[in-house]
């Protein structure tokens, strides 16, 4: 382990008149005869370790286990308790995202995780999107400071929670890291994050790097880190992902793909790291959807059409859920279908000639798909039912083709740019909560996914959060920090004249190159023999 | 100027879309541009600093001047302010003294002293002298925190007064050096300092280092530099003072004596450094003489007699005032002295045949030696009247000869275990507000500083203040000071054997071995035959 963050029992003379060293000094001394590698290092120690010293030291018979925090450039010796510690040496990794806030509680001696929390980010008071908490604090100092506040909120109440679980406060916590996009950053530091959206995207700080806990008001001895960004839309949650899925460390090339309201891509190996981002569509969460929900109990998460059973619907009308499938979170019944849910509906409905290769609703398929008025608009237009009272609409897949097609344009754009085949990429890191979500085969069916080997194609979770864990516990990837943001070169999507191109040619399931698809078409072919063999 | 904080003056081009690097990073980038000693090093800004940082720059056309301190390791942004600031850079130089703490205004830039304040040291509410002040807080939480609290009250008095001299408010502060024996730096951390005198003499710390203002509850911008330490005896405001008066930087071989409550006597050049302490006695600021008192409005400083009216005296009876020559602090009429006079009347007394070699009156000299009831014991004892009311008994004279027996045996011994000859030593330093005041004529007549040329006898004031000074003015001295550390020994007066054998040789006017005083004795020698001329 060679953590953010240690623990060290130390075993000292009592200063006697041949050895009086100091109570800081001796300890300092203590330790660098007992650490190897503290010797011939600086130092420190903050004034709260220092004042709790006396008597402590005297009273455990200079016996004592002391707590060191790493400052960024050095050690800084941050507690010290009586004897040997049954407290372990704790650290907080936070995955600072804008909806929800992550908290995992590691020992940083073994690695282990004791436990991981997660809320809504209290933010979400001043509003939904990051946008609106922008506007509402843009030049308004106190309303900044409203949502600094709900920022520690949330981890004063992600705090409580860890103390509930495990029965260690984590105000112990001797080293914090903390992963999130520029805006979040910015909101926890107390900075006006406007600049994030607008142009020139000159923001107030990307490498904001250590601070002590009580310069942010969060009550820990240690020292909290954020994650640096490359730019306002390339964050420290980002390069996070990086150290998390360390594609920075191989000859061979791969790519990241941050998958959420905003798709942040990378591209690159040890030599390169090109990146660019861009709205990737709210629709991926299921913002857009009519229906779309967010990931919770009642989503439906994943759908499966089964072709018998859309046969029988065909005699006997509507019996909706004998030819949808349907998988909820939580498994009560469904109230709206998330990200992964609709990339399954799609899919399916498209494997299933429901929809064509433009993803035009079919009626003569079937007696589910009928004209709906929408709600909002007060107008007509087609829809699918997949569960009595829940449509999906032609605008929906349309608006979700087009947001596709925009992550997979970015994907072979990127790859373009930098001249990579895409069978030169070793490994296709699918990161967020949609990535881990969503059914790989269906986003290849859609054309989301590239089709390639499935095994290349890997579902890499909360790589901001894993991140943040893995710098928590190894801090020599400061170091890997530092090469990443030197190795990578940002590319801005906007800036590139072909782009809307070629996503025209993308919003078509798979693609209008059909051939990029091969084993799409494939199973077109395998779908429509079983079904012509079965009529 | 070489200085601890610094300000600078910066024009930035204003973010573009070419140029959109954070605020944070291009402030970084143009200091590194404009400064060159700044190229290539690790810069910092404080959240105050970074939050600062919006709408300033831009409100300033990104033409700003920012405020950097040094922390220890490197350079930190502590403040921005728009366009060319009209504030300078100023510091605090601050002497912690046990009785008065004395603070200056600096200017960065220049050097210039802007302006000085003195004020007792609030701590005296809790004891006059440091041992009341130990025993109240020891182990008494609460009273520890109530005499680090009057610290800051008295930092904070001076830092209005120094507002109020210079319409600067000293809150702006890039930096504060802070000279203390170990007590006194013990109460300003907020640390017990009860080990300062209990065996084995070990201390919380002896090299705190630096500081944030707020972590010592200073409202200052920059950090707070505590003068460190080589034992619980000789503090920060010696080492202070060797880097004030440079002895340390020689290959000729000096001698730093600083004279106070206690004496701290360094001798040494560039190769070594040989320190000790010892109870030089209250005597030296006048607390163990019965009608002594501090430096204050109408204590007496000096002291003549004149030999022709001392004869008239004789005639006429008691005539006080015709024989003694006074000058009082303030010119008002005395009423008492202080350690100056007490030097001055003690020599007089001798060089004039009052008091013999052991320092007994002589009452068949005066009328005005009489024997006189002491207030506190009832007895009576000898003492000569000095002015009306004011008496100078005959146990002052002896308790202050053992006083200068012993500031004179430190030297002695000192030059001794060095294996130094008095004539090898280029210059003595006398330090602090006694080696100020006190008439070096006088000193050498009644044996307390060496008989050698006068020249090499220099009065070094306060050479605490002048250390912390210096410091903040070129922090290349940070380098001094470890090198001074690294030099000293310590020696231990109490731990030497014949230390109170050659004490008790000193214990007369001006030695029992008159041979090593050749001007004393020639100064009575001439008395003696004038003398014998007017009678």
């Amino acid at each position: 382990m060679n953590a953010l963050g240690r623990k060290i029992y130390l075993e000292m003379p009592a200063p006697s008149e041949e050895d009086n060293l100091p109570a800081e000094e001796r300890i300092f001394r203590s330790l660098r005869e007992t650490v190897p590698d503290l010797r011939g290092q600086d130092l420190h120690m903050s004034i709260g370790a220092l004042r709790s010293l006396n008597p402590l030291c005297e009273n455990a018979d200079w016996k004592i286990t002391v707590s060191l925090s790493w400052n960024g450039s050095g050690w800084e010796v941050v507690g010290a308790e009586r004897g040997k510690s049954k407290i372990p040496a704790v650290g907080l990794a936070v995955d600072l995202g804008s909806t929800s806030v992550i908290m995992r509680m590691l020992d940083l001696e073994t690695g282990e995780c004791m436990s991981e929390a997660g809320v809504y980010n209290h933010q979400i008071r001043f509003g939904e999107d990051i946008l609106t908490r922008i506007f509402y604090s843009r030049d308004q100092p106190e309303h900044l400071e409203e949502i600094r506040r709900a920022t520690v909120d949330t981890f004063l109440e992600l705090m409580r929670m860890l103390q509930r679980k495990t029965g260690i406060d984590p105000q112990n916590a001797l080293s914090v890291v903390v992963a999130g996009n520029t805006a979040m950053t910015h909101f926890l530091l107390g900075l006006d994050a406007f600049s994030v959206f607008a142009s020139p995207y000159a923001v107030e700080t990307l490498q904001p790097g250590f601070y002590r806990g009580t310069d942010l008001e969060l009550p820990v001895r240690g020292w909290v880190y954020c994650y640096p960004g490359l730019a306002n839309y390339l964050g420290g949650d980002i390069v996070s992902g990086l150290v998390a899925v360390g594609l920075y460390r191989s000859e061979k090339i791969s790519l990241f793909f941050d998958v959420g309201t905003n798709g942040e891509l990378v591209v690159g190996n040890s030599q390169f790291l090109l990146c660019g981002a861009g709205a990737a569509g709210p629709a991926l969460e299921g913002g857009v959807v009519k229906t779309g929900m967010r990931a919770a109990e009642g989503a439906v998460e994943a759908v499966r059409m089964t072709p018998d059973q859309e046969k029988k619907t065909e005699e006997n009308g509507i019996l909706p859920g004998s030819v949808f499938h349907l998988k909820t979170i939580g498994g009560s019944s469904p109230v709206g279908i998330c990200g992964s849910g609709i990339v399954d509906m799609i899919s399916e409905l498209f494997l299933h000639g429901w929809i064509n290769i433009q993803g035009t609703l079919q009626p003569e398929k079937s007696g589910l798909i009928q004209r709906q008025k929408v709600q909002e608009t007060g107008e007509e237009e087609l829809a699918v039912c997949y569960y009595p009272g829940l449509w999906f609409y032609q605008s929906d897949i349309l608006e979700f083709i087009r947001t596709k097609a925009a992550a997979a344009t970015m994907m072979e754009y990127m790859l373009d740019v930098s001249g990579i085949e895409i069978q030169d990429v070793a490994r296709f890191y699918m990161a967020g909560s949609f990535g881990a979500h969503v059914d790989v085969e269906s986003a290849v069916n859609i054309g989301m996914y590239p089709d390639v080997e499935r095994g290349r194609i890997v579902p890499a979770g909360n790589t901001s959060l894993e991140g943040a864990q893995k710098l928590l516990l190894d801090r020599s990837l400061l170091q890997d920090i530092r090469q990443i943001l030197g190795l990578m070169s940002y590319v801005q999507f906007g800036a590139v004249d072909d782009f809307l191109t070629r996503m025209r040619a993308a919003e078509a399931l798979p693609h209008t190159d059909a051939e990029r698809y091969p084993s799409v078409m494939e199973k077109l072919k395998a779908l429509s023999a079983q079904k012509e063999r079965t009529t």
